[in-house]
């Protein structure tokens, strides 16, 4: 997969015009450039530079105790090793390929196109002090967008994996579900099920199942408490796998019938289906060429027009690799997310739509799906949920 | 420990005179800046300002979905939560402080002071422009080195832990060693180990543990191969494991005999003990005030001196929640350390002392020892190994 990530690197750095991508990085294990896994099978423990020339040349400078595990690993063309210092062959490397353009791994928007820390930047700088080159230096946060974003059918048979694991599991949790179980016993439930399918976590353990049940519950980003499930209230898991590296992003909503109930009440099915319907809005309107904004809008807009608050984070994120895999993002032009709202959607990406709203008395309804983006519009890769899953 | 590392830092900004301390992190699980675990119990996801002042004040500036979880973890005095963007904010918080210094995450040197992204740096600069603040913003190298590098005694006993097993672990190798054993086999039963102890590793799994037999190995940092263990070749392991969030990291030497043989050739010997001394040799003169440099050096001319030739790489690094933790190194005074080799030792450190000899035909002599520093010398925190093991 390297390989063929970094023969897409290449066509990237040619259609964006940009010569050279240097990728420059220190105790990768410790503090790993979220970009290091798509273009190279190790880590490094000096300072390293992997090298991808738009003229298809691929060059790894790294440290001698390094050096013949990146060799043998064959993802570069040319392997250097040094012991001293990296200025000289760093130097001498990028005046062979004298490039007009040198991109590396800052963004203010994109944190996965961030890798480089302020030190090795400050580093990078010293080393090419006093050379054209110093001036050189620009983001290469559209390469690393294009490159986690344009999944290949072999990441979209690994993210499908993942849906499907996890889809799985929320029918073992439906299964087992009844009133009085704390939000902590089903989340043990969950683990143990990502357990026995040998599956890792999609996102910090603290936090990957949330189980939120009630009204009044912390909001998201909130570790499993002791609260219990009761009759009359909505419960909502938000969890995800990772499965050969890749990672799913599910959220599922269930309601906890009365006794003598055979349905969820009036406000709370209104609550789901408006979440189900600002969802089906969003992906009728996702398309190559659309800015992210555009498309969270109308599931904002919707939601606020069937009389309830809007979410208070963005409608969708990218899924690869990681649960919030980077740049293109369907959020509200918030000054936190940047210049993120206004990046045009790729075929190729795949996200998650998430809306969520709260049922006063309840809990909160929220329905998270992923869909790719086609070259005409997008499609569901999760099987969607139709109605709210009632336990009784 | 969060608490007490946080109480640390408030006497380390005061001892050196930096008014405030500013942590500031987004999508913490994907990229973890190496000092968040020291100062938050938590991840957070948007963009995150952690603020410890020299006067005793601690403030986070959190996202509105991380709020209540890092409210609840207790560990700031002041929560504070935003929506669209942390700006006023932060802007605020600062103005209130009115601080001399701001310290940020960045160093050229020490990796582990290096968390903040070239991408959040700028942020953080455009958040401060137009105001005082903007030009007074300083490394906080200093601080993390201490930080990290002081030792509190609940650290102490943690790391003791972890450097107990990894002894245990490396003798129930040496039972089971025999020839014909394959490098794989050997770390397959060392990784076996771990988990019995409900242990985890203390570096990337590839090459921990690291196991190198006989001569003409592909030196450090590389995965274990199908090569065999031979009677009259040497077999060196490097190997640490965590416990508590605590690592260690040791290597360990065996000689296996040839039909007949005794003991081991007196260049093996001569090699291991060559080895040994220099580390007796550092230890003797390894204290506070000293410089890193001074101390690699005593090692490195030691063996010069005994014919062999100098090892690739530093003596000794610190080791603490990480296996190479950062600033403080026992080093020479090449480019690619930067300061480092200047930085003084300091009391309550721990480092590892780990010289190499190359003993040509049989393979490589190693051990490494784990010492903390102490208000006049050092103490060895692992049992030393006196003599190279002998396989039968």
């Amino acid at each position: 997969m390297v390989k063929e990530k970094i023969n897409q690197a290449i066509e990237i750095l040619k259609e964006k015009n940009i010569d050279l991508w240097v990728t420059f990085v220190r105790e990768s294990h410790t503090l790993t450039d979220p970009c290091l896994p798509l273009i190279l099978d190790a880590h490094c423990t000096w300072q390293s530079a992997f090298i991808i020339s738009a003229s298809g040349e691929t060059v790894a400078i790294v440290g001698n105790l390094d050096y013949q595990s990146i060799k043998d690993n064959g993802n570069y063309q040319q392997v250097i090793s040094y012991k001293a210092s990296p200025r000289e062959d760093l130097f001498e490397t990028i005046k062979k390929f004298d490039p007009e353009t040198i991109a590396v791994n800052f963004s203010t928007n994109d944190h996965m196109s961030d890798g480089l820390t302020h030190g090795m930047f400050l580093l990078l700088q010293e080393y090419l002090k006093g050379t054209p080159y110093f001036e050189r230096i620009v983001s290469s946060e559209q390469i690393i967008s294009s490159l986690r974003g344009r999944k290949s059918p072999t990441e979209i048979l690994r993210l499908k994996k993942a849906i499907q694991i996890t889809i799985e599991i929320f029918q073992s949790v439906t299964k087992i579900l009844k009133p009085g179980l704390t939000e902590k016993q089903i989340a043990e439930f969950i683990l143990t099920e990502v357990e026995r399918n040998d599956a890792g976590l999609s996102w910090d353990p603290a936090t990957c199942p949330s189980v939120f049940t009630g009204p009044d519950t912390a909001g998201a980003h909130y570790s499993p408490t002791d609260r219990k499930t009761e009759r009359g209230h909505i419960m909502n898991i938000d969890f995800g796998v990772k499965i050969d590296d890749y990672v799913s992003d599910l959220q599922r909503t269930w309601y906890f019938l009365l006794e003598g109930e055979k349905e969820a009440p009036f406000a709370v099915n209104k609550a789901f289906h408006t979440v189900k319907d600002a969802i089906t809005k969003a992906a009728e309107f996702l398309k190559p060429g659309v800015e992210g904004w555009q498309v969270d809008d109308i599931a904002r807009q919707y939601i606020i027009s069937q009389g309830f608050e809007e979410y208070p984070h963005g409608l969708g994120h990218q899924v690869g690799r990681a649960a919030h895999d980077g740049a293109g993002t369907l959020c509200p032009r918030w000054e936190r997310y940047g210049d993120l709202p206004y990046l045009k959607v790729e075929a190729g990406q795949v996200y998650t739509i998430e809306p969520r709203v709260t049922c006063e008395g309840y809990g909160v309804a929220t329905i998270e799906e992923e869909v790719v983006v086609t070259e005409s519009g997008c499609e569901f890769l999760s099987p969607r949920q139709e109605e709210i899953y009632l336990v009784s």
